[in-house]
C-alpha cells in the first residue's frame, strides 16, 4: 500500500489530501459540506478517474447525511439534488457518473426511516472505497504478468494512489510488479499543463521508495528512441465499448511514439471505467478547461495574453492500446468482444 | 522585419534584449565585456543557433577592443583566448564555432596594426549579423512557397526573430509567407522545459500582429488528429552532412506525430548550421543542461528532489524531414546530395 490516505470518511467529515499542494506541502483537507467535495473535484484538489468516484460517492453521502428532514420522499428528492450538483463537477471521467447511479440505485432499494437511508448511504460510499483499493490491488496483480524484471516503465500523469482511494490504476501494476519481486524504474511525464506526474507521481512514488525519473512531456519521443522505456503503462478517464481510450491530454501522442518505437502501450483501469454505451471515442466529452493552467504555473504568468487550446484530456485509438489491464483480466484485441466478457 | 531588436553593436557595447525575462518584462541589457557575452549565450539571455553566432562574433569584437596592448602577436593570442572562452559556453549549436572560425580567419589574414585588426573584427561581428537577417529574409522568400494560403503551421521552441538578428528562421518562413500576402496562422508548443515557445514565440508573434496560439507539448498529437495543423516549421540547431537535424528537445516527437498524421515537416535553417564534417545526427554532442530547469518553473519548485534527466536537443532523422530550407533553395531526399550541392 502507499505510505497515505488519498481519501477517507472519518467523524461524518470526508478527509483529502489537497493534490493541488503537492509536492511542497503535504496538507489534508477535512470537507464539511457536499458543495466543498464538488468545489474540491472542480478544482482538482482530488483528480483520477477511480478517485474522483470515490470522491463523489462519499460527497454524496456527506450531502446526505445533512439533509434535515424525516421525510422519505423529501429525503430521496434532496439526494438527487446533491447527486446532480456532484455529477456536474466534471465531464469527461465516467467513474463519476458511474459512483452517482451506483448511489443512487442504493438510495431507491433502502427500505426504512431516513436515518436508516443515510447509514446505508455513508456505508455504500465506504464500501466504494474499500472496493476501489482492493481492485487496484488486483490490477496490479493482473498487470504485474506483463512488465519484464529489470525495466522501465514510463508512465504518463497520475495514476497512482493519488487518483485512486489507494495503491493505483497504472501505478498499481508497479507496485504490483514490485511486490511480485520485480526490479521496476519509472520515468514520469511532468504532464503540463497541471504537472500531475511532476507533483504527484513523482511524490507518491519518492514516497514509497519506488525508483522514478521525471522528464518533461517533450522528451518522450527522444527517451524512446535511446531504448530506455520497455513499456508505457497509463491510466484511463473513460474506456469505450470498442477499446477507445480517453486519458490525460499528450496520453495519444505517446501511444503514437511508442507503436514507432515498438513499446508496449498499457493502459490499466478498473471495470467501472468502461462505458459500455459508448461505441467509440469520439462519442466521449472532452473537457476543455481554463486557459490560466497553460499561460501561468503556481499563479506566475509564462506566457502573453494570446489564444490557448486547454483540452484536458484525449482519444488514444484502440489499435494503438496493446492491452486493457482490469482487475478482472488483460483484455487484448478485439476489444470488442474482450470487453464484454468481463460483465458477462 | 520584426519590431525589436535582439542584438546590436552600439558604442562599442553589444546591446541584447534578455530572453529570460520575457514576456512579462522587455529589458534590453548593454555588456562591455566579453565575459558577459559569454555568460549570456550559457543562461540563454540569448539563444537560438544564429543568434548565438552573431552573439559570439560581437563578443569575440567585444574583447578584442578590449585588449591592451600594441603588439599585434600578443593581441592575436589574446583574441585566440577570447574566442575560447566564448565558444566553450554551449555545445550543440554549430553556428557558435562557425562564427568562431570567421573571425579568427579575419583576424588572421588582416595586415596592418592592432587598431585596425580591432576595426576590423567590428566591422566583420557586424557583417554577420547583417547577413544574418538577410539569410533570414531569403530563407522566408525560398520557404513561403511550400506554405499554401490559409493554413496553420505548427512550430516548436523559438526560431524566430529572437532566435536570430532578426527576422527568423521558421517563423522567418511565416513571416515571408505572410508577406507573399497569405493567411497564416501559428500553434506554438511551449516547448519545456526553457518555454520559449510560451515565452518567445507567443511574444514575438503576438507583438508583430501575426496570429498565434499557444499548446502545451502534449497537445502536438491531439491538435494534429483534429485537423487542425497544415505543416510543421522547425529551426535547427546542427544539421549532419545527410539531413539529420539536431533541434529542441521534443521536435524529434512531433516529427514522428506529424508523420503519422501526414503532415509536411520542415526545416528552416541558414546553410552555416549545416555541419559538412558531421556524417549523421548520432555525431552531435546532445547538451544536458540543468535538472532546475525541469523541477523548477520561474523560480518555483514544482516537484520533488528526485532523478531527472534534461537533453537540450534531439535528433530528427532525415527520414522524418520533408524538406530542408535554406536561404538558396529548399533541398529534399536524397539530402545528401542536395545539402553538397549548396557549397559547390
Amino acid at each position: 500500500m502507499s505510505s497515505f490516505k488519498t481519501i477517507e470518511w472519518k467523524d461524518n467529515k470526508v478527509i483529502m489530501i489537497d493534490q493541488t499542494r503537492l509536492p511542497n506541502e503535504e496538507i489534508y483537507l477535512e470537507l464539511e459540506t457536499y458543495q466543498e467535495v464538488a468545489d474540491a473535484i472542480k478544482r482538482m484538489v482530488i483528480r483520477g478517474a477511480p478517485a474522483i468516484g470515490v470522491a463523489a460517492a462519499l460527497g454524496i453521502a456527506l450531502g446526505a447525511i445533512n439533509i434535515k428532514t424525516d421525510d422519505r420522499n423529501q429525503f430521496i428528492s434532496e439526494v438527487n439534488k446533491v447527486t446532480d450538483v456532484i455529477l456536474a463537477t466534471r465531464p469527461t471521467a465516467v467513474n463519476l457518473f458511474w459512483a452517482g447511479k451506483r448511489m443512487l440505485r442504493v438510495l431507491n432499494a433502502q427500505e426504512g426511516s431516513v436515518k436508516e437511508m443515510k447509514m446505508r448511504l455513508v456505508e455504500e460510499a465506504n464500501n466504494i472505497l474499500i472496493e476501489d483499493i482492493e481492485i487496484c490491488r488486483n490490477i496490479g496483480r493482473v498487470g504485474a504478468v506483463l512488465i519484464p524484471d529489470n525495466s522501465t516503465v514510463l508512465t504518463h500523469c497520475n495514476a497512482g494512489a493519488l487518483a485512486t482511494a489507494g495503491y493505483g490504476t497504472a501505478l498499481g501494476v508497479i507496485r504490483g510488479a514490485n511486490e511480485a519481486g520485480k526490479n521496476i524504474k519509472v520515468i514520469a511525464t511532468e504532464t503540463r499543463p497541471f504537472l500531475q506526474g511532476a507533483r504527484l507521481t513523482a511524490w507518491e512514488l519518492d514516497k514509497d521508495g519506488i525508483s522514478v525519473s521525471l522528464i518533461t512531456d517533450s522528451m518522450v519521443g527522444h527517451i524512446m528512441s535511446k531504448g530506455m522505456v520497455d513499456a508505457v503503462v497509463v491510466g484511463a478517464d473513460r474506456i469505450a465499448g470498442n477499446g477507445d481510450v480517453a486519458n490525460k491530454i499528450g496520453t495519444y501522442s505517446i501511444s503514437i511514439l511508442a507503436k514507432s518505437h515498438g513499446i508496449p502501450f498499457y493502459v490499466a483501469a478498473p471495470i467501472s471505467t468502461i462505458d459500455y454505451d459508448c461505441a467509440n471515442g469520439s462519442l466521449i466529452p472532452i473537457e476543455e478547461r481554463n486557459i490560466n493552467e497553460v499561460t501561468h504555473i503556481l499563479g506566475k504568468r509564462i506566457a502573453p495574453d494570446v489564444n490557448v487550446y486547454n483540452p484536458a484530456f484525449d482519444i488514444t485509438p484502440n489499435e494503438n492500446v496493446s492491452s486493457i489491464i482490469t482487475e478482472k483480466a488483460v483484455v487484448k484485441d478485439p476489444f470488442l468482444k474482450g470487453l464484454s466478457d468481463l460483465i458477462k
